[in-house]
């Protein structure tokens, strides 16, 4: 029996969420040694398969963010190994795909921010090539000729996250988690957690529980006021085309649009994934005119081509967005309630790292140095 | 017994089509004492339930269409009594409506077109009224400021085609009409039509056939060639937006934006309807990403602030059209085959006038004077 196991063995654990990063926790959890419940009503109903996937911490690296650059740029690496086991365990694709990313502008004041963009980069020692718009078309020759510059991002990847969550309730099932398709509540007693309640009155009962639901997080029934900083909403639209043969573009385009972002990235099996719109509104989840009209007249400027693409899919995701941005990783004050939430924008690149650090406090009982500075704890205050 | 149903009786008929036209066809025949078939895979799948449900004969007028015009005109008068019989026989609503039609001109260019417009009104003795843009803003406040005119047409009203389309199917059931759900291949015997065969294999034996089968008329397995000119699809592209309350518009604003047309109707019950897309593509019923984002720019454009009404439904239809863009009523060249197919743009409204020439040639034998000139032996030349 190797150590993690004797450690951990007759823990259980309890998650709450099953989206991408409830379910990778749950697996590797269980991959230690754990016995693992996991409950969620339709796992993967949220932002897990809203979101279009890209794995991209150099293009999502922000002035003022860095420390969440150093844990993105973590989980990029960490990217491949993950993906080759989760594949193996699962016997499923996941769809990475290392043909990487190239940013673009489109005006003049665009072409300013890009090439602000990649001194940030150099700072940084990130990874960038720019291109002048000749170049950028003849990597990408269906961008409009308009197009004045690039930044070739050949790091930045993505993952069909569709598939991987697919995967990952596959994995996590053969390695024995019990999925419950359920809503719960947060059984505390005294004073700290100490299960999960289900709809049906079953209660699963827990050494520990892992808070995953996204933006839901601070919502669920029974979790003590106070014990989580806010995790909010924020609503992304998002929009799925279909391209012919060839593909309509190779690899991930991110576009500046007259000051706009807007995005497409195509998949292999055909899909090109457009978006997203930066929506504070709340639980609501329409698809809105504006939305879809503001998305495709800015992916029209950059990509005309995509004009006679049919239109197969419009919804939306809710980002799950913390008082930072960057997310809970680690113990609440309530003892034994444990965070993995609040990945607003990064919840598909920061799968793998989060699902590492989780596992590590579940079966360890430490969270990895990584990922200390993304404890709850960080908002203090909270009684 | 009357004379119609003594005339009729103990004579059957197959009705090959389930949408508006071959449902009110099979209504008024059942009604007038015949024994009715109707067979359609999916009743209301196409055409039927994808249009706006503008009955709008006087802002559809164009010119060289006057013919067309005067058949439009006399189906909008009697649909008052159309509907009220329909919703009385079916106990359903149809939504018909009576607040009215608003065209706008966008700029200069679409007011000097509207003004055009205005000028043919008048010289044919249609009812419409010019207005300044201030004038058009006061009956339809959320109107761009920058509409430079408009145009009301009182008398242009609407249905909601998807209620009619459920009031028919009901009425005719109730009268006696048998739907067969299937597609169904013309059987010919001896030189006529004698009656449909159901993918079941089994055969419905009628003395008369009606090919109502809107743009798949002229593919009808068993159909001889060159019995029908050739009816295609055209597709509309077409958008449902919910409005809230109040509602974002009261009447039916058909726009020329920049010299392209769109138009947004509003449904008593909420919905917003936005159209029409109009794409020679053959039989891909593809909603697109270009003609997603020109319906969505023309109408932001028109009424700014539908940007956040919830955009719930994309489709397509596919109109049936002739070599002339109007309808195809009364007999073939092929003995006892008669057609009610072609309406291009013009189904919904031309619903109850094709359903009464119709009814009165399979009852009486003979079309009413008003629907001769749209009988298809008005392209000669078919063998």
């Amino acid at each position: 029996m190797s150590p993690v196991l004797a450690h951990a063995h007759g823990r259980d654990c309890a998650v709450l969420g099953g989206g991408l990063i409830g379910l990778a926790i749950a697996w590797r959890a269980a991959l230690g040694g754990l016995s693992v419940h996991l409950a969620d009503p339709e796992p993967g109903v949220g932002a897990s398969t809203a979101a279009a996937g890209m794995l991209a911490p150099v293009t999502e690296a922000h002035y003022g963010e860095e420390r969440l650059l150093e844990l993105n740029l973590r989980s990029a690496r960490r990217y491949p190994e993950f993906v080759a086991e989760l594949e193996r365990a699962s016997g499923l694709p996941t769809g990475y795909d290392t043909h990487g990313t190239l940013a673009v502008a489109f005006d003049r004041d665009d072409r300013a921010v890009l090439a602000e963009t990649a001194a940030y980069h150099r700072k940084l020692d990130l990874e960038s090539t720019p291109l002048t718009g000749r170049e950028a078309r003849a990597l990408e020759p269906m961008l409009a000729t308009g197009v004045q510059a690039g930044l070739l991002v050949e790091r930045d990847y993505q993952v069909d996250n569709r598939l991987l969550h697919s995967a990952l309730l596959a994995a996590a099932i053969r390695a024995g988690v019990r999925i419950h398709r359920s809503r719960a509540a947060l059984i505390v007693e005294n004073g700290r957690a100490r299960g999960l309640r289900l709809e049906s009155g079953e209660t699963l009962t827990a050494d520990q529980v892992v808070l995953a639901a996204g933006c839901w997080s601070s919502e669920i029934p029974g979790l003590p006021p106070d014990v989580l900083p806010r995790v909010r909403p924020i609503r992304g639209q998002i929009l799925r085309l279909a391209m012919g043969t060839p593909p309509t573009l190779t690899r991930t385009v991110r576009a500046m649009v007259r000051g706009r972002y807007v995005y497409l990235v195509p998949r292999a099996h055909g899909e090109l994934v457009i978006g997203a719109t930066t929506d504070e509104l709340g639980f609501d989840t329409s698809v809105t005119s504006g939305g879809v009209y503001e998305l495709l007249r800015d992916a029209h400027e950059v990509v005309p081509g995509i004009t006679e693409l049919p239109l197969v899919e419009s919804r939306t995701g809710l980002r799950p967005g913390s008082p930072d941005n960057a997310p809970l990783l680690g113990e609440t004050v309530l003892p034994c309630l444990i965070a993995a939430t609040g990945h607003y924008r990064n919840g598909v690149l920061l799968t793998p790292i989060t699902a590492d650090a989780i596992a590590a406090l579940l079966i360890d009982g430490a969270l990895p140095e990584y990922a200390a500075p993304f404890s709850p704890e960080r908002f203090g205050g909270l009684s």
